[in-house]
């Protein structure tokens, strides 16, 4: 029996309660990884750029070679039922963090021959409540970015244009940074030590008035962070994409962190240096307040007074 | 209500039927593929090498900062608990594969605050019957391997000496290998053009009646390929490991994978090139019956002479 | 004694019967492959682009360091007289692949002391009917491009701008390519994966009414290409030149070979997945008008209707 | 009309005078440089390992996927023969170089329809009088090293360790070597900055009386080299192969250069900087000494004693 | 007793005469290289863009992590009362070069306990006469620029963005590139064989009516390139920025140094090839022209008519 | 006027008292960081392997191009009579570190023409009281090793088996890895991930009773660690280099630090894991008590019962 308060979850074609939602030990997700996803967030209970997301996932899902089960449009058919009753489960002020993922389903050889349960790709979609006091710290100060000596997957390896689960790298990144600050946020060097992304964000710099962004070689192609571009071309600020190392970090005017969930975050400090002033800077609150009015929600105020 | 002939699985410290073993789509070994893995399988019903296998298990989890939830002679004692009952389910000639797997459990965010699942790293052991029927064309003609354009991962960003689960890039390999062949064996090039391991074996060559095996650098360290090495020592061949490439792997004599469920098999072809005679050759029988006298079972025999 | 309906080749400052067109085995053309070469071919009778072809066979001259033995006006002279002469032999509808070729000439080592062939450079001007039949497909079909394991020369080794015929890779490279599909056209990924250029021609795409082409770090700078480029910006087509990936093929709107024999074809499949619709596209179809025009001639009317 | 004095070659199945042996300009020896070969001589008008050539000729025809057109004891018949004409017109103390090369043929494209020349696999012997003379100073003085800023071929586009034609990044390094001095021998870095091999020979060091050869990962498997190591490890030297780098070449109390013409020489200076004494050591000494006795031949005084 | 004509150093906080201006031999600077530096000139007395100068010094001692011991505008007055007073001593056609350093001072351990002398950060500027007369050949025949074998550091070694004195691989590399001409100007290629900069000065080149400099990944960000780039742009010259490899030299209209003691220089010759016209090029003077007009003195003049 | 229990130092071929060591600011040394070093120590009053610090201090000034000012004998004579007089300074109980350095001498074009110091290389003598206070704690605990972000320069750029002042790179990895651990030691790892060596001392790893250090590619050739190995042969240990990743470190049974100063450190963290059982082991104290034996001084003690 469900609690009727419990959040729904989209998989294997039905709706289940958010407790029920399970997958085989025998999923290739489990097994090898082999999953690629995506991630949009409601602002005002509206799916951002739903459907940039949803051509985003199925890139993903051809470049990896996972035969999805449904369609598109289908994909967001349901995504869109599945918005709208979990909605009505949160606060009004709330909004949700809405997830996708897919894998080429269960590995018959571990299954074993008297395997009985869902066969085909797996497909899944799932929500959670935007976790704002989390993020309240994240505006004021700004983040510490790390970088650890691991470094980020190179394309012929792994190309992270494609939104993956592959993330074990991530996993002890994560860790590896946290010996410096337990608040740090990872960014990842490539081989060649350029900056990449972070673990949960793509990363940019503002240097005399231009956002510059890092080659797009072998970072996810963030919608956030195309959002962020077309704040900037809108405000007449250029935009340009090129390799930058830590040295620009360090001399930056501003840094930032762009993520569907909380869309832009201020960076002030690197491995243990300040980034401009050491404090969210005037770009920050700029681009904030031209994404909340494209949005027509304030994308701060909604951070900084949720009360939970 | 579960089936009596069902195997158990171990997982969350308990004895589950299979039909009942899931994880939460919220678990790190989902989201991430923050998973450390290992393999091993019974021979005559005994588990090969367990205790190397698990030793390894948690040589994977410290070096991916999972914390474990038992130690590894609890996992010993409770393996040893399933493999009996699994064993009790299975024909007297067959045999199981044996698997671990450890994550380090549910993200926060994502399950939300009302979650009620399980929480700790996850920890599971289960078992599969070998899939004896499989192996008799490798037997008895050898694998064709393949070398695809994808590349290995290089240690700096995730050390493959750990068996992890973090393998989108095998299974895009794996597609890719499949165009030149359907029944194509993946090996994977590293970086600078070095053969390293396939998907689910290690691999070695013979020549000039030496064996040789791949640098260590970025492999896993297979324990059928040091079962491997340990019988060629026995045997009086020499062993070494350093960096081969393609050309060696064509003009090799032999060529071979080793893996836990089928111990050996021959490789005889090698991006359509045959290798040595192109048939498998004296090395696979000689080295095929050292492992099968040590282990007390004909391993050829028992895959040749198995009925579904 | 020569037959009269044969083609002249201009080979050591001599017109000669195509028969008797050869060079010693001593020439370092045959001994180290230290040539450079150029190709071009008339359209309508007429040398496309003459002057840039030779200009860049002398770049490719001085950077190979050979030293060329006639002025870059002598070789246009004399290219001249020998595609009249030879135009004279083919049926009115048919056009000429032109090709230049230089060595150092003969190793005195090898060449022996009694020598008494020629000495100083070797160069030579040949031509041949083009094989429009064997286009007919590709126009039609789009060419299925595939990336085999080897990986294409770095600059500092042996630079690709320069046209050479140091290129056993290439020939190797073609075979990796077949054992997927017989009539694949190979694509050689650089030592960091990016996309570099094909065995006889340059590569790029169009995603989102944008023409982009691989950096030109290391690949020949076609003037087939630079012809695309141009009749991209005389079309209000947005070029770009940057690294581009296998991520980038996969999800582009259409993708192309430029090259000088056929111009420009279109390609439908890449490593075994669709290209855009899978068909010869808009793009290409505009592409060609406007080359056409430019040429005066049918480009692909020309190839269609051909009849051997 | 032949003049009797002339060498025979062996080409395309049969023997001709030298003057009348060349290739078609259609050959993709001369279009690609997608040729193989190998390289021996007679010492005491013996072919000196003619086997083991004859076998590494055949093992880089199979790895560049050229299919020969004669079994490898037809090609030691053949060449048998040739050997036997053509010493008989040196004088009694020369000797002679025997080369072999193998292209797949003219490539049909560019000999166009009416091609009546030769096809399949183009295979030719032919020979040359070793230039005694010119090693003079090599022996007396010993070889200046240079490493030019052109690199070695990475194996994994195109394997060293077959003897192949594609080289005109030699006879650019070489050219460039000239500059620092022109009598240099070329040594290349591979792309890592370690030592490899010379442009017509390997190249080894010896320190602390220990014989140290590069890492085997992308150089000639040079027979000399071989011959080298098994002379050492008959004079009780111990030898090693890897990665060396120009620090231990400056630092080297001897270094050599080995090679099937001249077998071996001493290497004296390295970028401007002496070798070891710099003058030819003990240990060049006493290994052309064991080569001489294993071949019936004073090695040197042949060299020395030569008048032309 | 110091000599009246003797210039001042600024050191440690104190101008002192030259003579008495040295460090500890237990200084960093010493011990490291662990210095960060800049330099400037005076052009006609005045310091030459003296606050970019000194910004720059200030952002590569906060990458090296070397805590200055004053503040930009103190270094600032501190270096005009220093100029003043050199100045006098100088002839009033001769300009200064000026050269800030700075390291973290003396290392405790090596000092020892009883070491008395200055501790905390070492802070120096001192100015040279400009050497004029070393220019002459340079302006009127052009630089021979020279690749030796040794490379550039990477960034995430050592960002060369930061002007640092860890440059002993500098000093290695002007011998190697003396060895083929001992006036040779040493440029640094990448590990990926891209250009760089030169051991004193930038490097970039005109093709075609533009100027392109190397990628800006691991050079210095040269004042006097930037002077230059500001320069095309108000003489309508494009300018960019990407990577460039030996071919675009070869094959370049003109090169250039650019540095602050001379400006700007022309190359003429390249690894033994001619640049261009293999003399001084109009791009050369015109550049050069504008130069002079923005500081008010002729540039090439004064070098010219210097007398010493 | 000079302190007579100054300690000496020698430079520019006299012995001056510590106060009065300094050199020019226009030293190569200070201007370029072009010196090359060594170090050594007393036990017991006595220089260690006194003969072989000088011999690789004459390695790396050949290799770096740089003239010494006297032969290697001359300066073992001037070494011994500045260690005798330092010696006569310090408490019975105590040893002095012993460090010479060499750089080319100063810059012309930065003295000026007025520069009336020491020309010709700079060559120079010190020592210091070893610091065994400072080691107790280390000998205690062992140390805790980080790897930064920063990497180790490759061989091609600046070979790091010559003992060189050009280590800002290694001052910005110290800053870097004490943002982990204010005591952590540094250890950089190279371009491809691979172990190399300390800031101040060459590392090794101890597993299953073998010896294992690091490829020698690209680290000082550490006379302690020669020490290291030769005490493991005599004691029946096997001794291997090869290839270590961060892997091999976490899963070592111990890990070292050797360095001429304190002979040789335990490792018992990395990167925040426990090394082995977390404390020096057995090995440690196996190994010191050979080394004490050999030089007969037990080290352990003499820092473990210092007085300062």
């Amino acid at each position: 029996m469900t609690n009727e308060r419990e959040p729904l979850v989209y998989i294997y074609g039905e709706m289940v309660p958010a407790s029920e939602a399970h997958i085989a030990i025998y999923d290739l997700a489990v097994v090898l990884g082999a999953t690629v996803t995506d991630m949009t967030r409601t602002i005002g209970h509206q799916p951002f750029r739903l459907d940039d997301h949803i051509a985003r996932f199925y890139r993903s899902a051809k470049y990896a070679r996972i035969p999805p089960t449904a369609s598109p449009e289908e994909t967001k058919a349901r995504t869109l039922e599945l918005v709208e009753h979990n909605t009505s489960l949160i606060q009004p002020e709330q909004d949700l963090g809405i997830i996708f993922f897919m894998s080429p389903g269960v590995s018959p050889a571990y299954a074993g021959p008297g395997f009985t349960g869902k066969t085909g790709s797996t497909f899944c979609t799932h929500t959670f409540p935007l976790p704002f006091q989390s993020w309240v710290e994240l505006f004021e100060k700004g983040a510490h970015v790390v970088t650890p000596p691991t470094r980020h997957l190179p394309p012929q390896c792994l190309d992270q244009k494609i939104k993956n689960r592959s993330r074990l790298h991530w996993w002890i990144a994560d860790q590896e940074a946290k010996l410096v600050d337990p608040k740090a946020i990872t960014l990842l060097l490539d081989l060649d030590g350029n900056v990449t992304e972070c673990s949960g964000s793509n990363f940019f710099i503002v240097k005399d008035e231009t956002m510059i962004f890092p080659s797009p070689r072998n970072i996810l192609r963030g919608i956030s962070q195309v959002t962020a571009m077309e704040l900037g071309a809108e405000l007449g600020i250029p935009v340009v994409e090129r390799d930058i190392q830590s040295y620009d970090v360090i001399h930056a005017d501003e840094a930032f962190l762009s993520s569907t969930p909380y869309c832009l975050a201020p960076v002030t400090q690197f491995n243990g240096l300040e980034v401009g002033s050491g404090k969210p800077g005037p770009m920050f609150r700029r681009l904030m307040e031209a994404w909340s009015q494209r949005v027509g929600k304030d994308l701060i105020e909604q951070v900084m007074t949720v009360e939970l």
